[in-house]
């Protein structure tokens, strides 16, 4: 039984590239940008008129001029238009091109207007003001997004403003989730006393739906053989197996005798963690294969703390340490890492976690009341309220 | 001109109900729940073994018995059986119903088996061990899960186990999406000089997706006329209209005009606040408009101060404030609230906020260095490092 250190630096070794693709940026979000996003032109791309009001030559205010002939109008999206008179004015809008000659924006705020002719009736202007001035957010061929960026919004309105309406992406894992367990039936059936509906694919479903990986489903009944049979294929078809259940103990817990027997090389089994202990991680020459323990938080927290940082690191990205602050002392003696369910409140710039009790790993429940899990070490069994720990978010 | 506290309050006092619909639950994730879900059975269902390993009748190990003949096996998703003799022990699996008469389990790593005979090398059980009782974690019609709940991958788990394939949620506002701004092209075109892109719209688009809201979106001439037209279409079929532009001082600031003439309340115009001081909200009987101006910034901004909030409690959900604590001073003398790009970090437990140096609301590269507003109040203007505000995270 190896460390939840060492388990994960294992995983963190033995991440996949499944390459880049081309899409429609506004299909981007959430997607690990793999190409440098650069200026087609300078930003802004012209002397940008940043108030609506009137446009001057600064020369003339500054001897005094307060009263300048209105000579025309630039409009935003209209082309430039050219002071032609040093002591008149151009009346200009907010996102036009300032005009030829002209150098400085007073706002309507600070100017009256009658016949033809505007008063500036503040006396403290300075040269330049009220124009956001070529390039000085950024000029042509400066990179305005690096690779490896994690796509949200504000790269989206970048991203229409250079013209990408395409973008190159990474690529995404083809995975197929698998339950097993002959206790499981279907959402939509009435189990009988001895079963249970399936939700741990569900639950995996959502939670690579989170990360914008598409999964398929399937169940396998506990028989070796057809386990064999249809995981053989599976190992071909897709990049990575996700398995929750029959990594255990049981007589029926076949997996990890299939996959020795199908060329699975096992990276390690069972780490000394709570919950979660059973968990097999393996790979073959073109799968990764994460065997989640049956119980619902096991598979739960497992996912987020295993196959989240295996697949960020995989497409690029190297996660964030999250960190919160025990509100409340928590006791636990085996030499385990514990993953603590948590709610999560944030106070005064602190982010505090709170421990929510449940019934062990079976206790789908209490997850609804949690959003994180705190990570405990297993290096002590005391752990203080006001002591800082690492978090795993899950909402 | 009205603070942004009065703004907000205004905001949250002009909500809205779009009713309920019934959804698939795997297509639920992200939206707000509209009942209460229900345990239609206790869960665990039944006595349910939570180890691999041997069940017996503990008032046999407490005489001082440790060899145990094995009956049979109940495995996961069989019925139950009954322990036939109670100086016998059934090997149970992980998931199985406990068997009859039997009490409690001995996990494999305790017991070896030879012969048929499963003999405990451990001197201290206890009764129950092992097993998860009946209804431990919650009785048949408990509440489960809450209405008005966000739905996420916890929470897909347990609609699972309780058989809800399908879901009550809030039904998602129609929204439409309008730019304005002669100035605009699309983000495929070459913009001449005195040209941009549009960006704004696909912003919204990204920061409503999500909030798993569907959009659409136009753009619509700076010309009176033709806004007035499709305007007055738009109010009639969408429940929200979201504009980016036209609400300022300018010539061709058609827009707040234009509402008026339609019958469109004015419930405020112009925040003290930047960016955005000309943000214009207001409504018809069935309509909620939201003029952002159309700097990228003050658009972007504008949406998560002002729309997240009014859409969040539209459906029924309070958004919980985030604070963090100013990395840097900050010195900003205008009476306005300031929305200020900051970068956040986590550091023992404590957000930090860093801010990223913009070059005012045209500048749309800076906000992906930043991840947050943070929110320094109108009533002084200076910002200490230390200091905690609240912050609106984009990511």
């Amino acid at each position: 039984m190896i460390s939840v250190k060492e388990a994960k630096n294992i995983i963190l070794n033995s991440t996949q590239n499944f390459g880049i693709e081309e899409i429609p940026f506004i299909k981007s979000v959430g997607r690990i940008l793999k190409e440098e996003i650069v200026a087609d032109r300078d930003f802004p791309p012209f002397n940008r008129v940043s108030m609506d009001g009137i446009a001057i030559d600064y020369k003339a205010f500054e001897k005094g001029q307060r009263a300048f002939h209105i000579e025309g109008i630039q409009a935003a999206g209209s082309k430039q238009i050219t002071l032609q008179n040093s002591e008149n004015c151009i009346e200009v809008m907010t996102g036009a091109v300032l005009p030829n000659n002209a150098n400085t924006v007073i706002r309507y705020e600070d100017v009256t207007i009658k016949n033809g002719i505007a008063t500036i009736t503040i006396d403290s202007i300075h040269e330049n003001q009220n124009v956001h001035p070529k390039g000085k957010d950024g000029k042509v061929r400066d990179i305005l997004i690096h690779q490896n960026k994690k796509i949200a919004a504000a790269e989206i309105g970048v991203l229409a403003t250079v013209g990408k309406s395409k973008v190159k992406v990474a690529k995404q894992p083809k995975v197929m989730i698998i339950s097993t367990g002959d206790e499981l039936v279907g959402v939509d059936e009435i189990p009988l006393e001895h079963q249970i509906r399936r939700s741990n694919v569900f639950t995996l479903v959502s939670l690579l739906e989170r990360l914008n990986i598409p999964s398929e489903t399937a169940h396998i009944t506990d028989d070796k053989t057809v386990l064999k049979q249809k995981i053989e294929t599976y190992l071909q078809e897709y990049d990575v197996l996700l398995f929750s259940g029959a990594v255990s103990k049981g007589k029926f817990d076949f997996l990890p005798q299939v996959f020795d027997e199908l060329g699975v090389e096992k990276l390690f089994h069972r780490v000394a963690q709570r919950p979660g202990k059973p968990f097999f991680y393996g790979q073959t020459n073109n799968c990764i294969v994460f065997g989640f323990p049956g119980n619902p938080i096991s598979t739960f927290g497992n996912c987020l703390a295993y196959f989240y940082p295996w697949y960020y690191k995989s497409v690029g990205i190297e996660m964030q340490e999250k960190t919160a602050i025990l509100t409340e002392d928590v006791l636990f003696k085996p030499n385990l890492t514990y993953f603590l369910q948590v709610k999560l409140s944030d106070k005064f710039g602190h982010t505090l976690a709170t421990p929510i009790k449940g019934n062990g790993s079976g206790d789908l429940a209490s997850l609804v009341n949690a959003d994180a899990f705190i990570q405990l070490p297993n290096d002590k069994s005391e752990f203080k309220s006001g002591e800082v720990y690492n978090v795993i978010r899950y909402r």
